[in-house]
């Protein structure tokens, strides 16, 4: 079956998440994806998990399935040239360098421009490659604190907390693959390359949703608020038997429905809780308590069950054993698996976008270090072994 | 100048935030996006914050902006007729319908695609277009706990919370015009349209990151840390003078100059730091709480001023006024402004993804109700009149 990014040549030299998360989305649709690492590997062959027998990291291995690896030293003038004799006919470079590096190295995008004026080059970083503070090192937990994710997360009677998974490298990887094919249909159209540019600062700043405008257009500083919405009521995370759900009563003929499916028909002629507006204003202490009484006895699956049965918006807290073993997520194949040379089989995350002609899949799994360097250098054994003693492979 | 998606024609029949949030990239890119809204207009118009001169939503203008607006119920013959009409020469249609809505309605993509065999036809829903809970109804706080997000988000101490702005609702909408591009450069190739089906659940469960390798391979149920890595150390938010800030030391190098940075050069001797493995293990409670007593006696500005000279990875916890205001969000253009008709001049977040040769820009505001009717209809001002009295617009 045809893949949508079939026939496509992208040089990566992303590391860690960002970037290669990205190659990952380009990879996973069909692009010949090269990830070009130094003689030692990239820093994330090192993080954990690790798989005993093998030694291979788990994390390495998902975010770098379906793409070819070769091993190269920038800082040598043969391996420089080896990175340009390969750039001359690619498609698309991504890299995620900290500001300033790829100019350091050589392998900017005027420099790149110069052998293959048509090339999308692609840039993901902390702090994007223009403004006052592009030059500083970033982590996933700094954009997520300064881009006004973390000031929002958490209980009001609680310090402010990061979201568990690194969110702003994942989804500045998703908004530079979005970049990327952006410019790759204004190049179908014009012939022209450019460069593109995204940073984890704005990506987590444009998240923020409403959160913005409450404070331009509504006039106030929004506070985190746990799991309450300020706008839906009740929408809530509440303590059954064996963890906790999340419900969401969206409107006035729901929460008619909800009250009944509590047996607490009362509350319909309380004038407290007569539109969501009223709702939303007199939740806690007492709206609150009495869903939290309820849902005491009862288990997820129960809860989850009877708010199904009753249209209700309504899903358990799973943990990652349980959102894995997930019927829902077993039957759109967001579980894969795939057969490591080393390591064995290995299971992980799918494709999450469904395309009806071509859809992606997880065919191979990540590269061995320098495994495909004979195959894209076009190299001999005795090459290979000369290029690996000068410390340019 | 130019903008990559010029010429593109979408059928926009998206509401609330999933669904406009991918058309809202779409038109942000150049692309020109026809909202379709019922009579009354669509839900968000009503949601909070209300701008009081002109009664206009400010969620709705905010992620509705650069879009045409027009009225259409399409439960009448005429108005699907309309739609017909509207739909034949289009390049794209996005919709956010629960699952089986756009069948009973008679828009769905079998019978789109009978008039328009080459559109592509996205869907963004909560729980996708097939599996087991398909039909179920979905909010953002549903998919962040059945995908794993609120399980792995939070303190160990306390209960587990959802991520506070919907990262669901948004990231499915980046990923659905990933989706959407895909299918646009394989039709530039292939001449093909498609079905583009994203859903909610699928894109959380993408994000948890080495959480699920974690399990697969590392063989434990991960649970949530509140601020710390698991695998990289010092990795923290702490209270200083006047608020939080984040601090991330990656590596040996680092923590080297760390130590030297906050006057504790004697923490590199103790075997307990000697290296990030070791750090982690040890970093509760001493090595945690020597950084919390030295942060306490500095404000936010201090601690990231003396990080930065240091180069490690810093910043501070920024409310959403802050995160605004910051110098570097100005520079990158990541709050713009326009002139809305009745609310006057709005501001909000603008175009995360930077390019070189066809920059996205804000240009339009949101649409009024129906207010291109005449427009994209091609109708006269008695024609308006009549379908208005017929209900149709």
């Amino acid at each position: 079956m045809r893949k949508a990014l079939e026939g496509l040549k992208v040089i990566d030299l992303t590391t860690a998440l960002n970037g290669p998360f990205c190659t990952m989305i380009l990879a996973d649709y069909g692009a010949e994806v090269i990830k070009i690492e130094p003689v030692d590997g990239e820093q994330s062959r090192t993080w954990g998990p690790i798989d005993e027998k093998s030694g291979e990291s788990g994390f390495y291995c998902f975010v770098n399935r379906n793409k070819k690896g070769v091993t190269l030293n920038l800082k040598t003038e043969k391996g420089l040239q080896m990175f340009y004799d390969l750039v001359k006919d690619a498609d698309i470079l991504v890299e995620n360098y900290k500001g300033g590096v790829t100019k350091r190295l050589g392998i900017d995008y005027e420099s790149v421009k110069k052998v293959n004026p048509t090339i999308i080059y692609a840039s993901g970083s902390g702090f994007g490659q223009y403004g006052p503070i592009t030059h500083r090192p970033c982590y996933d937990i700094v954009a997520q604190a300064m881009g006004g994710m973390v000031y929002l997360t958490g209980f009001k009677h609680t310090d402010p907390v990061k979201v568990g998974p690194s969110i702003a490298d994942h989804v500045a990887g998703i908004y530079l693959s979005v970049g990327i094919l952006l410019a790759l249909y204004n190049r179908e159209k014009t012939g022209k390359g450019q460069h593109v540019d995204v940073s984890m600062i704005d990506t987590i700043f444009s998240l923020l949703e409403n959160a913005i405008v409450n404070y331009t257009i509504g006039g106030f500083i929004p506070e985190r608020q746990g799991n309450i919405d300020p706008s839906i009521c009740p929408f809530d995370i509440y303590k059954c038997k064996d963890g906790f759900v999340a419900l969401g009563v969206g409107n006035d003929r729901l929460f008619k429905k909800f009250c009944a499916t509590i047996g607490h028909e009362e509350l319909l002629e309380d004038p407290r809780y007569k539109t969501n507006v009223s709702r939303c204003e007199n939740y806690v202490p007492d709206l609150q308590n009495i869903i939290r009484d309820w849902c005491k006895n009862y288990t997820k699956k129960e809860i989850e069950d009877i708010m199904d049965k009753a249209g209700i918006p309504c899903g358990p807290v799973l943990n990652v054993k349980e959102a894995i073993e997930h019927p829902h997520i077993q039957a759109r194949e967001m579980m894969v698996h795939v057969n490591h040379p080393t390591a064995g089989e290995q299971y992980y995350q799918g494709c999450v976008i469904k395309l009806s002609e071509t859809p992606g899949s997880v065919e191979a799994p990540s590269p061995l270090l320098g495994q495909h360097n004979a195959e894209v250098f076009g190299l001999t054994e005795e090459e290979i072994k000369n290029l690996k003693s000068e410390g340019v492979i």
